[in-house]
């Protein structure tokens, strides 16, 4: 099973693809941030952010999107912005036919770190930690988005669980 | 020239197309609203509307979109709604190639009805006789979406007078 975990940003949108293997093991396979400048024209932002996020769809065929989700904003204004990627990252997993969960911070930090109040760094240990990643996984918002994807993972395989017993 | 208005929405998403005739007459050609249940699916809804507006720019292929800007809404989350919404409005203006105008409820109500703080009734009453159109247009979200587009209109006349000054 592949999961795309996104953290949703119109400046910076984190991705990161991983792998369970053997339906115990994950291994993250690939992440990275798609990056516009606040200079871009917004429809030709929210375009690339479609267009990258599109291509790892086609790259890796993920079978879940999972993907943070935000109660809090700095106001309304940064909270519709951050609403448009979402809106995009929405369109491509319905247009893909892949279904999509939402996390919140406090759901992907209680998973990672058993702990809802870790800072980043030790989130990021976490994640580095569980995937058996060689280094700190960067960009922060790539190391955002494999959290959320061991997240669903985990609920998922949890899921697998209660359906078996 | 065809604008084609939009009034974002989740619920209701207005849509109006009009044309400017001989560079002077404002005629409406089609408007209405997309609209989607609350039971359905987020990314469902997203993919309607996102289907809906794309079979517009098919049937009209307007030359500009002109949409209302919200900088107000009841808290983050439901701004954030809004926002994929737009979102979507932006990512099809982008994907056509079609530059996208945004206006603010007080720019709209100031050229339709020369008064920023008209209501709802006085602003469809002024959108109809602009518009010349026999019955009030309806439904209201309709006759917002025909109000950002005269808007847009105005505005592009007003502009081309002054280019050619």
């Amino acid at each position: 099973m592949i999961i795309l975990g996104i953290d949703p940003g119109l400046a910076n949108c984190g991705y990161g693809v991983l792998e369970i293997v053997n339906n115990r093991d994950l291994r993250a396979i690939h992440w990275g941030a798609v990056r516009t400048a606040a200079a871009t024209e917004g429809t030709e932002r929210l375009g690339a952010i479609y267009a990258e996020l599109k291509a790892l769809h086609e790259t890796y065929s993920p079978d879940a999107v999972a993907m943070e989700e935000l109660f809090f904003a700095r106001n309304v204004s940064s909270a519709m912005k951050v609403g448009e990627v979402i809106g995009v990252i929405k369109l491509l997993a319905y247009e893909r036919g892949i279904p999509l969960s939402g996390y919140t911070p406090l759901q992907i930090k209680q998973t990672i770190a058993c702990y809802g109040r870790a800072d980043k760094i030790q989130m990021q240990r976490m994640v580095q930690l569980i995937l058996g990643m060689k280094d700190l996984p960067k960009p922060n918002h790539a190391a955002d988005a494999l959290a959320v994807a061991v997240c669903h993972a985990n609920s998922s395989r949890l899921n697998q669980l209660v359906r078996a017993s």
